[in-house]
């Protein structure tokens, strides 16, 4: 800025198109509530102990600006990554994205706005493309069930891990067998996970195993396997896995999907568990994520599998309709006796891989493998008429050359335009979708120490092209044998139109941000603004390799220098890890730092975590990956911590206390007043305050967690700032923590050195999900210090506003001194399940007839609704909630007061479908024009419709089809339709 | 490509996407058909005189590949382009598209894959954006009447020279006096436009004339003025206007639209027409276009406005509903009577213009208005202190100063960063909306011959910024007094969450080819592949300035240059021109060319123009438009030219025959198999052969126009070569001529050199719509020639299978010599009125029931539809398309067999909406069903609602609205029904 100049006729800033409220209608909001400004609101709902002045809260932070300004800005960190052509492998491949799935998936905001699909009747488009993934994933792997996808290979294995000692039943074993050829970042994960819980790891030389026929280690109670391994190497691991299942130990194998496609499936060869990314299904790189990982395993651990998992079921009318299956496995139920913390899948990109096998189909996926397989022949022809003889033996992407000239060739490659991955005293060339003859040769004259060499290798690798005989070294492997994929999904749609229209076609039936107000209090779902979406689809964000030559990343590591600095200013803490790809990754990165920290001290024995009852389940069960132990601690009547019991179990377990883990606001949505002094008490007692962040969007700009003594934060990046919820995924849960934590922040998941004390890499990738990150650097450069203050003002507004106008109808629970709310409230539905039977999904699938997603039901507290409208909603579309909310008061009303049938009425049978409402006949007790069109007439012109009437949860899990039905399935049901 | 390697492993390219069927489906349907092969059908399709080998066909094409290798080859040429950020003004300006608007309209295949909305009931979306649009343009200028935009300023300042021409009651006057201040592409189009019509043009200084009090010559029938001055000067034309109206003069201001914000409207101050561009309304420059134009005129011309106008009307249930309005102006129906050949429209891009001043709102685009001003004072006084003196008096944006270092200025300038207007001894600067003082500094600096001088000069301009008083000169300009704006559109989309939704809401109203097939006979609605509209957004293609440095649009000349030599090698012609934006430019280009090479042959007398009576309406009005006379050509029954009536009028006018004009294949969807001796018969009487390229997708890759005897042909880029509708527009009329024709090009629009013999330019950029080149580059790139060929058969394939299937139940018309039509097929419905009053618009609307967008009705012949699939249709849409059809003349048998009620039955009360569907009561003889669902069940998962009932066009021309609802209107509304 040109200090010279007087900044009154700069643009405006992006502040006002962030804020849905514009200042009139702050100004009447306020009114309503009879307050003059947004700073007394503040005033009110923020203790005053913690409450920052604007300067203060705004200290490190940039000044809003407008999009072009932040879009130049950004777009010069994003000339200094260089994008080169990677051969790097190690789990990450170059790929086609075909364009229409990047434009009409990735960058539609029908698909990224959408929540988790919950609520299941609005959310049939992207659980069927989910249900696509679930199906390419089982098929591949030849495993019935699929989950939903996983944050990354690495956590996956760390999951598999995890299901085979919970489900091993040879009693004691804790001793995990690791093929020495995973992916160096696949072990460190699997390292970091494993030490708190007291899983030994073994590396191991698993085809010298099967050689040898040794027998498996007693304690043993897993073994996972990498197929190909990182050498590029592939054998029959059936005796291997034959023999571990023989003596009880559970198998994991991590596969490549796209060598998968042409070998037999690995749960066909006896594994009981299969894992890996789908990044190479037409996901960019993205420098590390995100992407779909994936798990499938045998129908005996259905009820263990991690993740979210479709499966099919019927709706009220009888109708198929999926939904989430089996949810009472997840962590949020299962709470400390959970095997896992994960909630997040990776939905979006588990989408884009799905419609790639669509669009592929088997005959196009097998094309694809099978050239990479040739390639990868040729290859090996030219390389050894270089005299660079690679590893023998069959293989499907990679080489892996040992020379002493290692280190000379790769940078060879570089200067060509290639990058190879460096090892010591050797090299790796993984070929991909993107290689051809063509790149071959390239690559070989860079190799190659003259011309005449050159031309020899060139022509060695043609005439092994020529001769196609890739598949001569494969007769040792098992392959794909029976056709797969035949479901009709994988097979109508070659062409671009007509996958354009089924992806347009699944997008209609989902109800997203597009559409209208997402209320949940349990996610912020505030606006997803194109000016922040934009970069993510830049090619110096989305085509870099997450172990390129550093040199090639400065862009990436200066976009995450900002941002670590922005996040460490907003949290008032001094270091930041943007490594945990979802929150449940955050709270675990942060305890693990916790509990480093003791150990550094020599305080090995503090692993008590105090958790209130009041917190989210994913907490006690990060505890416990944590290898600590949870102990309660009550909350009182207006849903704070009870103090004294927080004291008082605080003090039975002074020696042994670790932490405390705190939600703030709370999860009933209140500053409480106490908390710097719940934070004393803490560290009064040795223990260390573990912030969960999830609330964050009521503070930041208002106070600052590091300044009122929590010692760590996780911050859910795609709730608080503006990530989109990808239907489901991706998340980024970075953790910010006080200076003495800041040497036990995640480690480097590509460093050979282990980490110290135990805090290792929590996920895959060094920046996690590092291609999303420009969203929260966009939104946080635009608004500035002063915009985001003003953005959590505004976010208290519009609850209070809320929590005043249907307090009369719903009393409203828990409040905070002033009596006000903070970002979000909870609404009391108990009464009306006494006075008429209404049960919170009632109300929640009413919603749907008016237009509006529920706000999340019973959490915290059962038989109560939460609603958080974020700054982003205009005040109209607060109106037209608040108006359906009274709206369908009036109709429990109706059955409070006898005048509608208790059970036939539109809120029983809500929601209400476009065949129940058009059907010729209608029997009901009530209208068609009130089961539709209960907001009026004008909602004709903007009704969304429920794909599906109101599906049958328990007929689901009892029944559980988490694939496509089969073309045998559908030709049965089509014979008894016949007949019928 | 390496020679030396096979290219087996290479990768599948992007031909078997662009097909609908792929190879089993191709082979099915030649089963169906009897043929055996794609070659088999062309050469029964095609005449064997003018059927070329596939590898004659191919010849000066790319051989076929994959989206990534077209992108990456396509990167290349981008990367030759260099953004500077230009201050060159003379029309086109750097504006802030907002993200939202790129992403959520400009990159929306819901936006831009739509057609034309003559459908109106499945178009009630974009009509309503476009009633925003002409609702804006009409608050600016001050004129009730203003049309859905047109191709350019400059072509809009030709149509209102036209309008003038036309309306003025002058008897003989022949003179337009055009102010001296028109940008120089405006009047170099002008000289075109008039000089075939006989029309002087005077260019005068209209502030003398206004000052002297000179009376206007007595010839004159119109005067045109430029405000602000292409000098930046800004003037009170008030009086100039009143001389002119009272002498009969008709008056045209080309307005500046931001100007106009701050201005008082030049309707106003008694102007009759306003023309200008709507670019900087967020549309971005894109090296010249495409853009909105604009064209507002007061009540009385209404019914002589050229180009589409959208009025309000009334459904069959008494609902608003919009749509066009007086079609019988338009060319189609007017033929040789037309005063213009417009029919497409800007629409994609001048909805993007009302979506920008919907979301900046009346207070939004004044802020932007008032910034621009105050920046352009605060810059003349920087400059002033440089010791160059701007010209003096109020203006907006732009400021000229004359100086004889002026080059060495520009330079300076350009080093530092920004593009100048050069001009003879002068230099010219245009701010806009993204300059800001901090802009100012930094060009104050490249100006300034030292630091000290620079500094100087910051700070008086910095003074001056602070001092506010821009407004002081302007006190001698009527300015804009009263509330503009006031509709509600304007004022609740603020937020970008309010705006996204609206924008989601509009298109949600609109079937596009999202939908499904969208079979226009007329024009050729393929897919538009999201590999080919990508590159649209890349800046290097989106921010360069039409008249920019030539060093810095290198990659644009590249693509230029390809494409022109692509196009040639397709039609077999010598040259190429780009710059035509639209069929009819394209059109009149030609012809424009034909009458240039006569004349410079000395044939001044040759003027007749010879047209079949198949034409379509635009060749005639452009033919008069070139200055020709039409001489009509009967056809045959078989729908060919009549070749002894040809032969007659040629004989008859061969000493003054100019041209034929033939569409070939025909409008009648044949390939008339006398095609070469239709050539030969016209060449041997001294007369051009025009093709009308709009059926060109039958031909690519099979035939060759300029091998068989035509002289030019012109080219839809918008039908054969993927450039998608745009819902209207827009669209890319090249035209290819023979050798001797090349030097009759189009001539360039900046060049101040007169044409040769009146062959100017027709547009005012000289690559016309240059930003969407890329699209039709991508295609021919990626289908290369075989691709391309393939393409073509596939679509005549589609079409003859649609032929075959239907003519048991809608007799086609006319087909070729062996049974075969080409790529669209004429159906019958006239029998169906006689026997049960079927009109052809009921089964259109009907069609909407079964989700399909009806094909071309009633042309080329009355109580016909013509129907073309095109290559992308897949066989399963083809499948659903026929059973429509079937089903639907199942029920016009029902009521030719009495069992339907001739009025009262689903095809009359076509379409059916949802609130009849869902109505309380229903009392028609058919059901429910029969009404919303005919295709059966499983039409509810896809439903697509017209959003209204059938319209009442009558009415709305009786009564003609074409802006939105004024506050008043509205308010009105609403206290009649409270009353009633």
């Amino acid at each position: 800025m040109d200090n010279a100049m007087p900044s009154g006729s700069s643009r405006p800033t992006f502040v006002e198109r962030h804020l849905g409220p514009g200042r009139e209608e702050q100004t009447a909001m306020l009114e309503e509530l009879g307050l003059a400004s947004l700073e007394e609101l503040a005033g009110q709902v923020v203790p005053a102990d913690i409450l920052l002045s604007p300067e203060a809260a705004a200290e490190g932070l940039p000044s809003p600006c407008d999009e072009a300004t932040a879009l130049a800005e950004l777009a010069g960190i994003a000339t200094e990554n260089t994008v080169v052509r990677s051969l790097i492998g190690q789990g990450y491949y170059g790929t086609a994205t075909p364009a229409l799935i990047q434009r009409h998936v990735f960058e539609n905001p029908a698909w990224y706005t959408a929540y988790t699909p919950y609520q299941a009747e609005i959310a049939q488009g992207r659980l069927e493309a989910l249900l696509n993934f679930q199906t390419l994933i089982s098929e591949l792997t030849g495993l019935p069930i699929a989950n939903a996808s996983l944050l990354d290979e690495a956590t996956a294995a760390a999951e598999a891990m995890a299901l085979a000692r919970a489900v091993c039943k040879r009693s004691g074993a804790r001793r995990f067998l690791v093929d020495r050829q995973v992916f160096p970042q696949t072990l460190a994960v699997l390292r970091t996970r494993a030490e708190p819980l007291g899983i030994l790891i073994d590396c191991i030389d698993p085809r010298a195993l099967a050689a040898q026929g040794d027998a498996l280690p007693e304690d043993a109670f897993g073994l996972l396997l990498q197929l190909p391994g990182q050498d590029g190497g592939l054998w029959n691991p059936a005796s291997l896995l034959g023999a571990a299942a023989a003596v009880g130990v559970v198998t994991a194998v991590v596969i490549d999907p796209l060598a998968q496609v042409l070998l037999a499936p690995v749960g066909e060869l006896g594994a009981d568990i299969a894992v890996g990314s789908a990044q190479r299904f037409g996901v960019p790189m993205g420098f590390g994520g995100p992407h779909a990982a994936f798990f499938a395993t045998r129908e005996v651990h259905k009820r263990q599998i991690p993740g979210r998992l479709v499966g099919r079921s019927l709706d009220a009318e009888g109708h198929p309709a999926l939904r989430l299956a089996l949810q009472t496995r997840e962590q949020h139920i299962r709470r400390d006796k959970a095997t896992s913390n994960i909630c997040t899948a990776q939905v979006l990109l588990a989408v884009m891989a799905g419609f790639y096998a669509v669009h592929h189909g088997p005959t196009g996926l097998t094309a694809i493998a099978e050239r990479v397989a040739a390639l990868r022949h040729g290859l090996m022809a030219g390389l050894e008429a270089l005299g660079l003889s690679p590893d023998p033996g069959p293989g499907f992407d990679t080489l892996l050359v040992r020379t002493p000239t290692a280190d000379d060739l790769v940078q060879a490659a570089c200067r060509g335009g290639f990058n190879l991955r460096r090892l010591d005293g050797a090299f790796g060339i993984s070929l991909d979708e993107l290689s051809d003859p063509e790149e071959l040769a390239r690559l070989l004259r860079c190799l190659a120490p003259d011309g005449e060499a050159a031309q020899r290798a060139v022509e060695c690798c043609s005439l092994a092209l020529a001769a196609g005989d890739w598949r001569q070294p494969w007769e040792l492997l098992p392959q794909r044998q029976r056709p797969w994929l035949r479901q009709s999904v994988f097979h109508h749609h070659r062409s671009e139109t007509e996958l354009l229209r089924y992806i347009q076609r699944l997008a209609a039936r989902d109800l997203s941000l597009v559409h209208g107000m997402i209320p949940l209090g349990s996610c912020t779902m505030k606006l997803n603004a194109a000016a922040e979406l934009g970069p993510v689809s830049w090619p110096a964000f989305a085509q870099l390799h997450p172990f390129a030559p550093a040199d090639q990343s400065r862009g990436y590591r200066r976009l995450a220098a900002d941002l670590e600095r922005w996040l460490a200013a907003i949290t008032g803490f001094a270091g930041v890890s943007l490594q945990p790809n979802a929150g449940s990754q955050g709270e675990y990165a942060g305890l693990l730092a916790i509990r480093a920290w003791h150990r550094s001290r020599g305080d090995q024995h503090r692993d008590v975590c105090l958790i209130p009852t009041s917190a989210h389940g994913t907490n006690p069960a990060s505890a416990v990956m944590a290898g600590m132990r949870v102990v309660a601690v009550a909350c009182d009547g207006q849903g704070n911590v009870d103090l004294a019991d927080l004291e008082a179990k605080a003090d039975l377990h002074a020696e042994r206390l670790a932490a405390l883990m705190v939600t703030y606001p709370s999860t009933h949505g209140v500053f409480e007043p106490a908390i710097r002094r719940i934070c004393q008490l803490v560290h009064g007692r040795g223990g260390q305050v573990y912030l969960d962040g999830a609330n964050l969007n009521a503070q930041v700009g208002l106070c600052k967690p590091g300044l009122y003594g929590a010692d760590v934060c996780h911050l859910n990046l795609h709730k608080t700032f503006c990530i989109p919820h990808g239907g489901g995924g991706p998340g980024v849960g970075p953790i910010a923590v006080a200076a003495h934590l800041v040497p036990f922040l995640p480690g480097d998941p590509a460093s050979p050195e282990p980490a110290p004390h135990g805090a290792g890499p929590v996920a895959a990738a060094p920046l996690g999900s590092a291609s999303i990150l420009p969203i929260s650097w966009m939104y946080i450069r635009m608004m500035g210090g002063p915009g985001l203050r003003t953005a959590s003002q505004v976010a208290l507004l519009s609850a209070n506003l809320i929590a005043h106008r249907l307090d009369p109808h719903f009393p409203v629970l828990y409040r905070g001194a002033a009596g006000r709310v903070a970002h979000e409230c909870i609404l009391d539905l108990r009464p009306l399940k006494r006075s008429c039977g209404l049960e919170v999904d009632d109300l929640a699938k009413r919603l749907m007839d008016y237009g509006f997603h529920a706000p999340t039901v019973s959490w915290p507290v059962a038989g109560t609704v939460m609603v958080e409208p974020t700054e982003s909603e205009s005040l109209r579309e607060i109106d037209r909630f608040c108006t359906a909310m009274v709206a369908i008061r009036a109709e429990a009303a109706a059955i409070e007061a006898g005048r509608a049938d208790p059970v036939d009425n539109p809120l029983k049978r809500a929601p209400h479908t476009l065949a129940a409402v058009t059907a010729d006949g209608w029997d009901r007790p009530y209208s068609r024009q009130e089961a539709a069109f209960p907001a009026g007439e004008e909602q004709r012109a903007t009704k969304f419709w429920p794909a599906v009437a109101r599906i049958d949860n328990a007929y689901g899990d009892r029944n559980l089809a988490c694939t496509c039905p089969s073309v045998e399935e559908l030709a049965q049901s089509a014979s008894i339709a016949t007949a019928a």
